[in-house]
């Protein structure tokens, strides 16, 4: 049997683009000779679909776009994804399913049985969890075929109580087929590699996984399908971070030579996984919200240098706008730094003054700040002042301003809301900044792009004179270590003190995190490239009280 | 045996005031003879804790909060609920239980088996579903004890496939017990009490049911606790939006007098409701996140106005700040309107013109604006302008600034991001503009407090000469005819149709909402009263492909 996994890059609820794109990889690999192609979890209407799944005329859609898809199977079978209705009663109207099409007909459902419900996971919400698992026969061959989440519980010891797979396998299937949408986070893969790995190793059977590529708002989904042999060699792997299309004879897997599995990758790597995700996020994001145009505010800074240069390496120079807004306590040189950036990148630049408009906003509220001494409300107009003439430009011409924060303030709430905090997708908001750092070296190893004082100076907002980020914060390493600690690695206050901390330090920056929830409540969308990010999958009370997690024993 | 139900508001994760909260209440239900005495679902740490349930330090304050309230119950039984690890391995770490605490210690745990995991629900997040349930004896009465959701499914035609009332009583239980935090919508109370009521009959066994009370950012709960008879009838319900303990004995229920159970609420019943759930509802988001004090911008216009009284009538008028912003298009009755409501309610009221920073930013863009038709643009500026001079007050001065949109606008997007969008809570953000007008008239039943003038005109963003909502929108009883099919009932385009809409008005309706997803993914909290909230409870994706859900057959 030819078997061709088609890694295919899709748009939620765009049935005439999916069924489009299925339909050709499903000419392409029967072209040739393929007896079966095999398609991402959920394909029919792109994932997550979220509340659309509530609409019956969306779940219609659905099938009628399963039953178009099904007709065009015919001397070839595809393996697709979509909702199904539970026509059983009980529990959820709808399962996960991967449909088996051939001779015009859905021949087969396979619903999934393991729902991931947590992070940026909801599963449970629209889907019921499928308790029994049968294998179906195609062309002589017995297929055991999973949905994502079922193959990941091989040893019970996850979150759910039951292993699909091994149930599966009491059938004596010839191969097992697995599709998935599995988000990528920079340290996902080996993981992801493993777990596939083991299944194939465990039922000793060739194990093909067909993994959804492309950005679906936040969730960034890198491909990297697999195939493995009943050993669990890893046989091949497909493209990451764009759509592939690769057809393995079954009776020959055994001539392939094996691959090794990928360790997590260390610095320089990862900042590569992390620029190739941002780029295909924001690429996809526009592209699927009908947007062809950019702007942001560039300061100077590292920040917004680093997201200049990655709008403009997705969108290209001439659909990206940066603009300096230049205010009471700008520096020279920051503004030398922006000019040189954008003149390097060959993008249009403009220097839009925000003086006039916060000496306006500061005489209007002189009768009341009038005798209090300047601080945040001072600094927040400054960043407002930015922001608002920012829309007018986005609202004027229909650029989606890009946001430039960072992690590292957005955990600890170092910006300002409708200020800095403003626009339609955050770049970098999964990305600490020391690894902003790792982005900026990156960009600058051929030659140099960012200018290295953006990249060399002391970090600062500058909304006041001489201000650094060390004046509020401490030094960004110290600052990611315990925000790593705290989100990525969920460690509580004791442990991370028990990793050398400083106590009150560790206090403070919880402290921090707790109170800037409800800034980030009102945050853009945020591109995932973590396994934490500080966006749907974090989800805090705004008014809860913290003092149990910010304890530290014995002090 | 006497039971009391001690309906009690609680804050989440604030261990020390929960925990005081219920053993003042135990005191109090043991002086009146109580033997045991009930409390709602997660009362321990508060519900909902969202990702507070995953740190290990939060789990541990749970449990030692419980052991705590154990060792208090000494001649006297609570029912009290919290987190419980999960120890048989196997699915998530955690059970959401119900705790029967007496002679010190903790006696047995009931596990809940029914997890909401839709709308503003997410419980299989955190918790695995029992399975199994026991019945357990006190005082020589044998207890069935229930967690919410678990009793809603007595027909087996929900999202669920076992009934746990039933299981349970099997075991001949005395008398039914239901903890829970059930959230209050406008509509929902009847359809609560119908199937306690159903439960109560089903099973012949008198029926306690302790709901929470209380807000908690968004998600408000009601109480109204209820008791039932063998035979369904409804024997008494708690005070509503506040704290209530009762005490009944179980053998002397036959003497209360059975009371009808509510029907679906009219008009000034519904508008009585709503305002009692976002008088609550602000006053314990102030309280809860220790604020005292809300500013917000009068406009002249209904949606301000009715805002202002609530908060008002919440926090009191010495804490509430109404700050008129008159620019270019407003009009001197909107601003005479906006002074005679400050007037009449005695709040500090301040008149800041926007002219000159809308000024300043026009002046700044020119070089950018200049040639193009004035528009969206050009009014967001004075919308932003409003917002940056709020938050400009409501940083230096520590006032949270409350959102003023309704719901029928937030719906179609008819309201600047970062302008009129912005504040630290939207108050009237689940209420569409026709029960605007309905609390307005409730505010005005007994004397003009709302100047009538800003009730009777046409509805006015005031961003451009002479502008009617009504140049961009269709009336509103229209338009909240379509809105609440589509949110509420969940129609489709097809079924509005039916209902006698305009097919091309439905979709456009459809298109604006699908449209304007991405700016109330920005959004403020907003204070839940219907069954279908444009926050947390409906998620959908913002680049989404929407024809599929706009298109109407035929059409």
């Amino acid at each position: 049997m030819r078997i061709a996994l088609a890694q295919v890059n899709l748009h939620v609820g765009n049935f005439p683009h999916n069924r489009q794109v299925i339909l050709e990889a499903i000419d392409r690999a029967g072209s040739t000779g393929a007896d079966l192609v095999v398609f991402p979890e959920l394909s029919v209407c792109g994932y997550p679909s979220r509340d659309l799944l509530f609409s019956d005329a969306y779940i219609a859609a659905c099938l009628e776009t399963t039953t178009q898809i099904a007709k065009h199977c015919k001397g070839i079978a595809a393996i697709v994804g979509g909702p199904w209705p539970n026509k059983e009663g009980g529990g959820k109207k709808l399962y996960n399913a991967a449909f088996l099409l051939y001779d015009g007909k859905i021949q087969h459902v396979f619903r999934k049985g393991l729902l991931p419900t947590y992070d940026v996971f909801d599963e449970y919400r629209y889907f019921e969890s499928a308790d029994a698992f049968r294998t179906v026969t195609y062309q002589g061959l017995r297929l055991a075929v999973t949905v994502c989440e079922d193959i990941w519980n091989p040893r019970k010891s996850g979150m759910y109580a039951i292993d699909p797979p091994a149930l599966l396998s009491r059938e004596k299937p010839d191969l097992m087929i697995n599709i998935s949408a599995s988000p990528f986070a920079w340290d996902h893969l080996p993981g992801r590699l493993e777990i596939l790995s083991e299944n194939a190793r465990l039922h000793q059977l060739p194990l093909f996984a067909c993994n959804l590529v492309g950005g679906q708002t936040d969730l960034l989904f890198d491909g990297v399908s697999a195939v493995f042999d009943p050993q669990g060699n890893l046989m091949d792997t497909l493209a990451a971070f764009k759509e592939d299309l690769r057809v393995y004879d079954l009776d020959a897997l055994d001539q392939i030579p094996a691959k090794p599995l990928p360790h997590k990758p260390e610095k320089e790597k990862k900042w590569q996984l992390i620029w190739d995700a941002l780029d295909m996020g924001l690429r996809d994001y526009f592209r699927k919200t009908g947007t062809r145009k950019a702007i942001l505010g560039l300061s100077g800074g590292i920040d917004s240098a680093v997201t200049l240069v990655i709008a403009v390496n997705a969108l290209g120079p001439e659909n990206v706008w940066a603009v300096l807004l230049p205010g009471p306590h700008s520096t020279q040189h920051s503004i030398d730094d922006a000019v040189a950036l954008a003149e390097n990148l060959g993008v249009r630049h403009d220097l839009i003054s925000i003086n006039d408009t916060v000496s306006a906003l500061e005489n209007s509220l002189e009768p009341y700040f009038s005798g209090t001494d300047s601080g945040i409300a001072e600094e927040n107009l400054q960043a407002r002042a930015r922001s608002i003439i920012l829309m007018g430009l986005s609202n004027k011409f229909g650029h989606m301003l890009l946001n430039t924060s960072n992690k590292s303030e957005a955990a600890v709430g170092y910006s300002t809301l409708y200020g800095d905090m403003s626009g339609g997708l955050s770049v970098l908001g999964d990305v600490y900044k020391t690894d902003v750092y790792g982005l900026a070296a990156l960009i600058n190893k051929e030659k140099e792009i960012i200018p290295s004082n953006s990249i060399n100076k002391p970090p600062s907002a500058e909304l006041k004179p001489d201000q650094k980020d060390t004046d509020s914060l401490p030094p960004y390493d110290v600052l990611d270590g315990i925000l790593y600690r705290l989100l990525e690695e969920n460690k509580d206050a004791d442990a991370i003190v028990g990793d050398g901390y400083d106590a009150d330090l560790v206090k403070t920056i919880i402290r921090l995190l707790s109170q800037s929830e409800y800034k980030r409540y009102q945050t853009p969308p945020i591109l995932r490239v973590s396994p934490k990010c500080l966006g749907v999958g974090r989800q805090m009370p705004l008014e809860g009280d913290y003092r149990s997690i910010i304890h530290v024993r014995g002090k």
